[in-house]
């Protein structure tokens, strides 16, 4: 049973597991590979594979959410990144690559150059971009300023909206603004709301209960998010997942129906990661480093998160892989010459699921574990 | 007791422990060296000691089996490698070793040979001249080709037949091909079959339905294995081979006195790791890389599981052992002026025994364990 | 529950938990940063951030301790250390670095310069010159020492007295010399008296019943601390200061009221830390190595404990950070332009409560924890 | 409570632990260190510390044994080293550290230099030479060789003999030779015997009822020892000590008096990690590499194991420490400049007990100890 332990006289800590804790038993039964399927279903919009893009400019320049969408992802811009403050941001992007091989201290140059306010034509011209590409559009805003750039937003015509921070909670506190009411919010809307990160079975329920049509759950932590050691905030993402599926089976049985999506964001570098947080419950998974990978990335193999700018305490590091694997297509689909599962990342998938005898991602959720470390 | 834990609410996985993660404890009483016996028996062959090869290009060409089977061991010739694609493919494994040499990527080149087909006429011929040999004569078919290949192997004349893939269960599932039925086709042979691998009890209890003389418990896991990352499928080999070895008592029951073999592939570098593999309940392990260490493997020092050459998703990376430690003769059997345990791989093994004071490979799977990781 | 585990027939060990194994939960709730308050208030003495300074020659000199008291929080001053054995010891400090840099041996030459006698006329110089700056004045002073230098420091006039040893017990034995007895010390001063460091919830109980105002948690252990393998003793901090705040409850109850304020000393390398300790108990951390990395600390970079110096039996090494991160303003408050949580200490402390919803430290000791390593 | 795990169905293993899984706990009781007493009494012999040399060539010579025993401590010479197989190996041994330092391989020249005959007439000499010395005179002997060579070194005139193996039990089998009997051989001694190595409360129960005198416990493990990769045999060093303590209370009832010491061979590199044996148990330690960093060790800084030159299968690496870290008696009793805990063994062991409140070893091994790791 799960453990909660005493810590010290009297405090309390339950003990949570990471992806790499936990390894995925093929049961008694096989499959032939070409019998799964990958597909992912939310609300009305319908995607190939079970991957949505963590809203970094590093990956996601409206020309690569297009191109992952029509590879049968979902795509997301930043409408608070580099795209909606620079008319063209390549530049300043070559530029980051220039200052990271040149081993100067990239971190100044991020908060400098996000230092430029956001420009509401941009996000509108962006969005237009996209719709006429004729994919799924969706873009992410920060729980600060949804608000105010909301309307913005909503008049450009997205099909989704990210509402997304490091850490999100259905009940902001604060004596100085006029704090978002996700509830209210999302009841106004006429589009499905993704939201999130959170961490645990409370919140994600409580997100829930917002009308949200996808909780994120985790905050994207990889090799270069810094959560941890600036906040003491690090997430045991098997057990965020499996906690957050079991708020979803309790809110479908207190809504007599209602089916909230989770999308895991965090510790997901390979095909097999992307295996363990399907199977731990999640619908769906958030891919950040492991795009940046791939031919063509807006910043041309490196990699950071939305907090490696903040002005005051920076949270992210900044990656680069100077070799890209190959195209996008094949980090998706393959073929792979790749033998560590950083390239087919969806056929690596898909042969797992077959190894456990398993036809869809809902089936796979139910494949069994076994904890190692 | 064996921990069931929850990793979140309401989602359940096992403890599962690596062969690392145990260690032999000696018992009250020693033996001497000489008073010990390693002899494996399966079916009517016998031999020296309990150690088949894995069946890699790397290692095992048909001189290699034959010296193996010399020696004492069970050498097995993969049907389905370079040596029933080419004629003599001496050439493109001196040219590997070339690539590797030169820090190339070595996947592609894998990729590239292993893309011509297999030459039935070549399987009869690599059989006919281990035959010849007077070994016990074992080849390995993949699960998917086995009713294609098995009439030209059975004509050509085996021993023992091994039909391995990186998971194999007793019930394929295909809408696309007539799955192999295990059980309808090892009843209709003359010859005992070695069938795997597989990680948990149900699997190895069904594959024994099959009629199946030995079980391979594993996935061949090691330092260039990838199946973790890119399937998320990791094998707690310590466990794994326990839960086989209750599912071979169970079947020893249910038939009345059917005794399986079980043969340990994964996590077995050193005689220690062999010893433990026995120690947890297996009748013989499976080598791989071990074997690469010895002069004049096929490969020259370079080592690779048959997924390596995966077309459009790999799993294993090449490793390269470019100094021998010695013959395949001392690899075995000593003498060893090497400390880690590398060779004289039996008589370490030997050896352990005797500290224990047990006298046969039967005995020694009641020795006591501690886990200490 | 908490874990006693027989670790052999009939011996018995609690198992023990590190910072570092413990992540904070964000709660259901989210707070504006600008919420959030870092005081803390000690006794008559007001901080704007509990933070009191490891009494390291390496890092607190008396313009030090001046400038951490002049930012809001407690410099302490080792009146056992090289300000009271010389009039000027800047040379000296110079030097050692000279010495680390060269990769020489600094250990004897530590010990050489701290054979120097303490002279009782430096100490109320020194004492002085802090007064003179209006800030709150405290200096540190070994339990060996306090009765010979107790006279000295307290006629100078200092504010707070820190009695600070590796492990002090309010029960020293001594068949050699008359020993402290800190109850009736403390008992006949007018000052608040700050003790310890002590490690579990006994020593902790009694050091309070001594009539401390404080209480240090921990030895101060970090990369450079070196009491894990001179001495065998290492502190799972978690567990230490969870167990020293159920001391805190006790004693609050069994007094009917005197708060007893915990000072962490250990194991605290980054923001994210110090929301750790405070999470798991504490009301204030001591700082050590991070502050060495703040332009203008005394030593230039360089960093080692007062038991580094030991004439026989030295316990810590001397670590170097060459380059500075910023100014100690930074340090503590930023801006920050490093993404791993060294840089603006207490600001990362203030997002990590507003992202967890608590308004002040007090209320933080609640935030849910989860153990993960 | 101890756990008993179940690996695999129906598959069981006890937990054990490391020393280093250990740390010691202060109790609320303080002491000064000239009041704490590390003296060891074994039988009529009384030594200064708890400490006997592991008998390799490496580290203990004829000269050195004196050496050892004039500092207060327990030499022991194996009589089936190299000085009882040539008049003088002095040359031999600088030529290993030639090996070494030339990176060439070492373990064949071992094999090579121990495959000369032992010659009777030298262990005469060597016995001599010490007893001359004035102090406790003890040698090593297999229990292989003890028939054979006993006679010859009772004659010498030893005060102790020390039958040690890796690997020793009460109850050796043998169809080869006539075993050796230990409860007769040591009935009809004179003499102390101190017997072992064990591992496990059984083990160690049986050789206490053999009459030894002393118990070896663990296989003195160590970074260059190899049993484990070897042999699988790997010793939890805290259980193993507390198991056999355990033994050592239930055969002092048993017999109505008979205190049998325990002597902890392995994992021991520093004074915490003596500190850690007593603590859990041990009597006194066993120490191997740590006698190699001291100036004037026989092989100029290297370190083998006995095993090292096993002719078919060798268990132990060798190590160099290329630079003294002090003399014999430094690295015993410091002053140390090393804050690594190397040097000063026992005065940090001294310590270490003061620091938790204890007067004597006996007392000591009461002390708290914490699982962390």
């Amino acid at each position: 049973m799960r453990d909660t332990v005493e810590i010290g006289l009297g405090k309390a800590a339950q003990r949570g597991y990471h992806l790499d804790d936990v390894a995925i038993v093929p049961s008694r039964r096989t499959r032939d590979v070409d019998d799964v399927s990958t597909a992912w279903q939310l609300d009305a919009y319908r995607f190939e594979i079970p991957c949505a893009a963590h809203p970094s400019d590093a990956t996601m320049s409206p020309d690569r959410v297009i191109e992952l969408g029509r590879l049968g992802g979902l795509g997301i811009l930043n409408v608070e990144g580099l795209w909606t403050r620079y008319e063209d941001p390549s530049k300043l992007l070559a530029d980051l690559r220039t200052v990271v091989e040149a081993e100067e201290p990239v971190t100044p140059r991020l908060q400098e150059i996000y230092a430029e306010p956001i420009k509401p034509e941009l996000i509108t011209e962006r969005v237009r971009v996209m719709r006429e590409a004729g994919i799924t559009v969706a873009v992410r805003v920060s729980p600060q300023h949804t608000l105010a750039l909301a309307p913005v937003i909503l008049d450009a015509g997205v099909d989704l909206l990210v509402i997304q921070g490091t850490v999100v909670s259905a009940e902001h506190v604060s004596t100085v603004d006029e704090p978002l009411n996700l509830k209210e919010f999302i009841a106004d809307l006429d589009l499905p709301v993704i939201v999130g990160g959170c961490t645990n079975y409370q919140t994600a329920l409580h997100l829930m209960r917002t009308g949200a049509a996808g909780v994120i759950v985790g905050l994207g932590a990889d090799d270069d998010s810094t959560s941890d050691t600036v906040l003491g905030i690090r997430v045991p993402m098997a057990t965020a997942i499996a906690d957050a599926a079991a708020a979803r089976r309790d809110y479908l049985d207190e809504t007599g129906g209602r089916y909230v999506h989770l999308i895991a964001d965090g510790d997901i570098h390979t095909s097999g990661d992307i295996a363990r947080a399907l199977a731990c419950g999640a619908d769906s998974v958030m891919l950040g480093a492991p795009l940046a990978l791939a031919e063509g990335s807006p910043a041309g193999g490196l990699w950071w998160h939305s907090s490696a700018s903040h002005p005051k305490l920076p949270r992210s590091a900044v990656g680069y892989y100077a070799e890209p694997m190959g195209s996008l297509d094949q980090v998706l689909y393959g073929p792979s010459d790749d033998p560590y599962g950083r390239m087919n990342l969806f056929g690596g998938l898909k042969r797992a699921m077959a190894k456990c005898g398993y036809r869809d991602v809902k089936e796979f959720q139910k494949v069994g574990l076994m904890l190692d470390r």
